[in-house]
């Protein structure tokens, strides 16, 4: 048994993999240095023992270290452990790195060698994979599945990752409602063997609707010729193919559950989800929601060529172009009052900068409020006076002090007031902006995490500027 | 069996408990209104009629959608509800709660109704709750434990809720490695109940030392009078008390584990970690960054008072200030150059606003590549280098364009010049900047998604300023 803590394992393949490319890069250097005539026999033995040896480290690894492998590794290098693996590693390889690597690598492989790479996975893994393979490799792979697997695969692409059917998985161990717990038994020994993740059997009716769930542990703990109705647990929480991938995380939490069935309208039993599947989707979501936050499409590959990142950040810098240009013709209007003063240029941004920094602290309670769903009719009132209550507290008090420092910096009392009123004005419609743009964006169906910030940046930026610079036109020249 | 998907079932205890609340002011109110000698008998008896009723309808629920009924309601509202609720399920829904809502709830109650909700709680329950708990409430509560499990609870306190110790349960089902599976079947049956989320047994030797674990699906599938050790699986992923509690999450995902042995230094199996925990710790992980990157302290609950939201907010107000102070400062030291050509000031945010959004584009990559391992020494070489060229490649392009329209605004050629040549300034040092920050603070052992965007943004603005204004001081006026 390895008692070693999995990540001292994986430092380890990642050392020897490193070492090994190490190498290689030595090797293939000295060769080409020799190329031609004096090109050396016993120099291309050594390259090819080298790669033996890398082979044979590599494809013994899991595939979900070899994908942590591969994701360290930049493109050239990955490239090079790819073309070692086998082609049963190269499919369970694919399904665990990110898709914007799984993309790189898929592009530098030939159809043939990805029906090779694929056609051994079962449905649920096609199904993950189905939007990235090329078509006819799908459609090759996919030969291998009988009818039902084939006609779940095509209606799972239809509803998408989000939805439980991009989840779940149809491979699904079930028993009649009619059998004993020993008739239970036999079954399972017949089949040798359960999917992973297999917590229950599923009871089902002579017309496969679903009926409730045995747990292997109440198999375990009965008496055998108990029918297994008598301990089919039916307080199930019961998911359909089109209910959000979310929620369905979301009451995995709640309850607590390791495994529970998927059903259609007529309750008919047509797979299961895990708590595998589940994890992976809520790390996925996660990942993916902290690029989009920063204006990223939702993978970057690390190691992705200059002119593809460039590209990728182009929407996002663009939007902020747009924005901040149009805060820029707010300051552009007063041009006036700051050629009078020109104190007003160097304070102005401190203003706007505030008013997006406790803004954007608004937008996060609120984000987090939706996403436990407290919001209710009359709490949002409750929420929307407090968050002013708190704002005109912030004002009063770093509004004060920072219209002091105004104060004793230029020496004019009139453009401390200023300062501290603009301040006050800012946070108020920071409060204000930040509590109706995730609420408003949530309503809309969109995900309030993305547009939310920059919605309100710009908000209190271009108003920032407009308070500031408008109370010193009306008070101060 | 309840075929309603989860949600649907929390939406009707919600609404429930809300119109009961609600049938409660208005009893009230009417109540107040006729205090005195008016008051009338009836009126009472309805009101407790209705108390009663809440009562029925929340104590059943489970305590998982119990908190959540109670995490949208207001403070008083909520109390209400507390106060309906038995002891025992009390004790339940302070572990399913936020900890700002728990705090709020144990404020409320005297220690000895919290004595009366912990004290059926078993071991790692009360861990989980230890910090929380007054220190009498938690010794008392604790002294129903047995003496292992009472030293386990101080040991997992010591360690942190952020190691495997703060996240494992003691409450563990093994067998001996010299038993036959008939013999682990019949201690099985003479337990009647395994802890949930049990998916095998742990095998151990006379001296609790950890050999292996046997599945379930094992024990069902195999022949009863094999010895265990015939198909105890050794290929363990084994956890010690202070691995961190991350990395155990990370380990869970790659391998897709239900449970995992925890084991002290000299193997001997202390208990065990199991997936619901993990899941739970990755969502309060995730929860918590997703606030401390806007600044706020931990857990904020949505309806905390006016005075504690504002104080929660402070720290990073004043930080936020005292950068913005000092790139004002920055802007100052040109006075004299806005002062000729006024066109500056209105130009000025711009440079420093795409500075700052193109680096958190950077930080998010460099973040996301912290979080699958994927630096290594030659790659992060590669990384500046790509940076580098997409911020060159991006100042140029969209630098030109923003050197067009101040061109075109103004009349100005060299002013255009100037933007441009800002603005990839800034971008080049936006890149640097944005790998630079989450690599040191990583490796300086901090969270680098907490400080690195405060820092950077503080880099952008106030060297865009710099560079806008030092250049058009020295080509422009």
């Amino acid at each position: 048994m390895s008692l070693a803590a999995p990540d001292r394992r994986l430092d380890q393949a990642l050392e020897d993999v490193t070492r090994l490319l190490e190498k290689h890069r030595v090797l293939t250097t000295f060769t080409h240095r020799h190329e031609g005539p004096k090109r050396d026999l016993l120099e291309q033995l050594q390259q090819r023992q080298n790669l033996t040896e890398l082979h044979a480290r590599v494809n013994p690894l899991h595939p979900a270290d070899l994908a942590h492998v591969l994701e360290r590794l930049v493109p050239e290098e990955r490239l090079l452990i790819w073309q070692q693996l086998e082609d049963r590693q190269r499919g369970e390889v694919l399904l665990e790195v990110s898709s914007a690597v799984r993309e790189a690598l898929m592009e530098a492989t030939s159809h043939e060698r990805l029906i090779a790479a694929t056609s051994h996975l079962d449905a649920d893994d096609l199904a993950y994979l189905a939007d990235a393979l090329p078509e006819d490799v799908l459609r090759t792979a996919s030969r291998q599945l009988d009818a039902g697997e084939r006609s779940w695969l095509d209606q799972s692409r239809a509803l998408g990752k989000n939805a439980v059917a991009g989840l779940m998985s149809p491979e699904v161990v079930f028993i009649r409602d009619d059998q004993t717990v020993d008739d239970a038994l036999v079954h399972l020994r017949q089949r040798g063997e359960l999917p992973p993740q297999t917590d229950r059997l599923f009871v089902v009716d002579a017309r496969n609707v679903l009926k409730g769930s045995l747990p292997l542990q109440a198999l375990l703990l009965t008496d055998p010729l108990q029918p297994a109705a008598a301990i089919t647990s039916t307080d199930e929480v019961v998911f359909r193919l089109d209910d959000d991938g979310e929620e369905a995380a979301q009451a995995f939490e709640r309850y607590n559950l390791i495994s529970a069935p998927v059903v259609d309208d007529r309750n008919k039993l047509l797979g299961r989800l895990t708590v595998e599947a589940v994890m992976d989707f809520n790390r996925l979501l996660a990942e993916r929601r902290a690029l989009e936050r920063a204006g990223l499409r939702g993978e970057e590959d690390l190691f992705a060529s200059t002119w593809a990142s460039a590209r990728n950040r182009w929407p996002w810098l663009c939007v902020n172009l747009v924005t901040a240009f149009i805060a820029s013709r707010v300051i552009g209007a007063f041009e006036g009052t700051i050629q009078q003063l020109v104190a007003l240029a160097a304070l102005m941004p401190i203003v706007a900068s505030i008013g997006g920094n406790t803004g954007n602290q608004t937008v996060a309670v609120v984000i987090r409020g939706l996403a436990l769903n407290q919001f209710e009719g009359s709490n949002t009132r409750y929420l929307i006076y407090k968050e002013l209550m708190v704002s005109l507290l912030n004002g009063l008090m770093w509004g004060g002090i920072m219209g002091l420092f105004a104060w004793s910096i230029y020496g004019k009392l009139a453009l401390g007031a200023v300062m501290m009123g603009a301040m006050i004005l800012n946070l108020l419609l920071a409060a204000m902006v930040g509590i109706a743009v995730p609420l408003y964006l949530d309503r809309a169906g969109r995900d309030p995490a993305q547009g939310a910030s920059v919605l309100l940046t710009f908000a209190t930026d271009s108003c920032g500027f407009f308070f500031f610079l408008g109370l010193a036109k009306l008070f101060l020249v």
